[in-house]
């Protein structure tokens, strides 16, 4: 067990950030409620699976919606140990522990806040290592287990609690509903055991976020051999450099959608295209796929290396696209069914960014 | 306590036809569901308020969706027990009683079915005594009964329970769920004390069901003053007679929508609109409305006397359109704002059909 120090936060929110792959809402919100809850509840503790009892009962906690509106409506705290509570209360069991659904984006952050509010540890494991647009794309789906049943609840005191028999039923109902609660919800989901987390999540992702979080804070105030260090430790690559000429963006059926048109530095006849649902997933160089999801394209300012959130994305913003490979966790079963290019309805293939 | 003999239900059955309003499901597939209830658990008892304790546990059990679905996806039946149970189940309590929401359409039926294989009695009342498309526009939500928690239910096991701040967002969450899971899906909603409904129901709707039914069915034998007995004890008024010249539909948002006009038999000059959301709801001549919500408008074959279905109007089609002044119980509080034309979002003033 070890405890979430102030330093360690700013290092953690930045790699969430670039492990949003653009998406996963403000980081730096949810960054502001951890401290909060620090200052009310006191250091979090944050636990590997190892140290927990096998029977013990986790749960996941994240807010879900599209980023856009997130963005304008800061949670209010409430209604994530709310969800967490109600579907305690429904099960009829206690919760031992907290667990991020998906490492990247402000539902990395979230969990710290509501397990010192609920007074329990926060589990060093997700079921993404990165962030994805629908609840069902988690290791844990493709470990065989179910979502249900899951709590939906947002600030004025609704709530739905669901039992499904498909996690992609499930990710279809939570969506429904959180459409009509205003796009920006907290949902507890995916209660699981620590025997059952031991088969099918990602181990370590927050320690492997802040780990990248540090690297990438070390190429911003441009270290020695910082890129070397950030690719050699991620496994990633740089993919595309230029000026972005052209964004399209709609929000429809709860997903901020859109594609970004980037024009190489020196050659303007190189040309990128990535397509977005909440976040980037498919990057296109001459028409041919180049960064293919389950893999993370991550946008960074060209000067600054910010993370650039989908958002923010802008005409004439000057960038830097990179390519990291996903967790080795993904690549069993029917992972492609449930992350690959086909599963975002692109006809493309996998295009491996390693090995 | 009285049993509902098989002949009785088909004039419930023609009752809940007209009462309808052109909307509600088709009730003869209900009928079907309701003997087949009858025939495996054994006759239904129907009980008035008065014959419970004040304490007993009612729950109201519906189909949500729109009838043009419905008609093509026949409720297996389970998901109608299913819904009640598990809303039992969330609220800890015992169910001592089935009530309809609306007695109009199928849904005047299928709690009776319910109640059969429950081994429970079903109420005679319920909160609209016509069909409306909205579950928050019930004479409970005047009477500032919340219809939650609800549990929504389908064939296939999946489930959602609900606990909103208001009867309108109920609504919008159900709508958004029953979207998702295919639009026939079942509702226990309403959870009330008799205590309670009898402060908020409509008493005795399923025998002022029967009787219309009974009357109707009158006309449809050419009995003698078959009509001036019906328009007497219904106090309402036949308000056009022609040909169907132009029906446009559309299922939108969970809804069935459409406009048809019909051109009076004499005059062709006369023409009349209804407008419809799932039923029958808005009746302009010439610009003027003639029947407006909540006051039910009927449509019936002009030679058999049949009530017509939303879903089965056609160009062509000979019809009689009656207009009914709706249950005295809707005339309190706000119930122009809950069920009024503004409710549907028609810019007319509520025309009452009764003096």
């Amino acid at each position: 067990m070890r405890k979430l120090a102030s330093d360690a936060l700013d290092q953690l929110t930045l790699g969430a950030t670039l492990l949003g792959t653009g998406g996963g809402g403000d980081p730096f919100i949810a960054k502001l409620m951890v401290q909060q809850a620090i200052e009310d509840f006191g250091p979090i503790d944050i636990v590997d699976l190892d140290e927990l009892d096998d029977s013990a009962q986790l749960v996941t906690v994240a807010v879900v919606g599209a980023p856009t509106v997130i963005i304008e409506k800061v949670p209010s705290g409430r209604e994530f140990t709310d969800a967490v509570r109600a579907l305690a209360s429904y099960m009829g069991r206690k919760i031992d522990a907290i667990m991020p659904v998906e490492v990247g984006g402000m539902n990395t952050l979230i969990p710290l806040a509501v397990a010192a509010e609920l007074g329990v540890p926060c589990v060093d494991a997700d079921g993404m290592r990165r962030a994805f647009p629908q609840i069902e794309m988690t290791t844990f789906t493709l470990g065989g287990l179910t979502s249900s049943p899951m709590s939906l609840a947002d600030e004025k005191g609704n709530r739905v609690a669901f039992e499904t028999t498909t996690n992609l039923m499930g990710e279809k109902l939570v969506r429904g509903s959180a459409m009509m609660l205003g796009l920006a919800n907290a949902l507890a989901s995916y209660p699981m055991t620590v025997a059952q987390a031991k088969t099918a999540a990602i181990s370590g992702s927050m320690q492997y976020c802040s780990d990248v979080g540090g690297l990438l804070r070390d190429v911003q105030r441009q270290e020695e051999n910082a890129w070397d260090r950030f690719l050699e430790f991620t496994e990633g690559r740089i993919i595309f450099e230029g000026k972005i000429i052209d964004v399209d963006r709609r929000t429809t059926t709860g997903f901020a959608r859109g594609t970004v048109t980037i024009e190489d530095f020196a050659d303007p006849t190189r040309t990128m295209r990535i397509e977005i649902q909440n976040e980037l997933l498919l990057a296109i160089e001459d028409g041919r796929p180049v960064v293919t999801p389950p893999d993370l394209i991550c946008m960074l300012d060209f000067e600054t290396a910010d993370p650039i959130t989908t958002e923010t994305i802008a005409y004439g913003q000057r960038v830097r696209i990179l390519g990291l490979p996903c967790a080795d966790e993904w690549k069993r079963g029917a992972w492609l069914d449930v992350v690959g290019p086909a599963a975002f309805g692109y006809d493309v293939d996998y295009v491996p960014l390693k090995g």
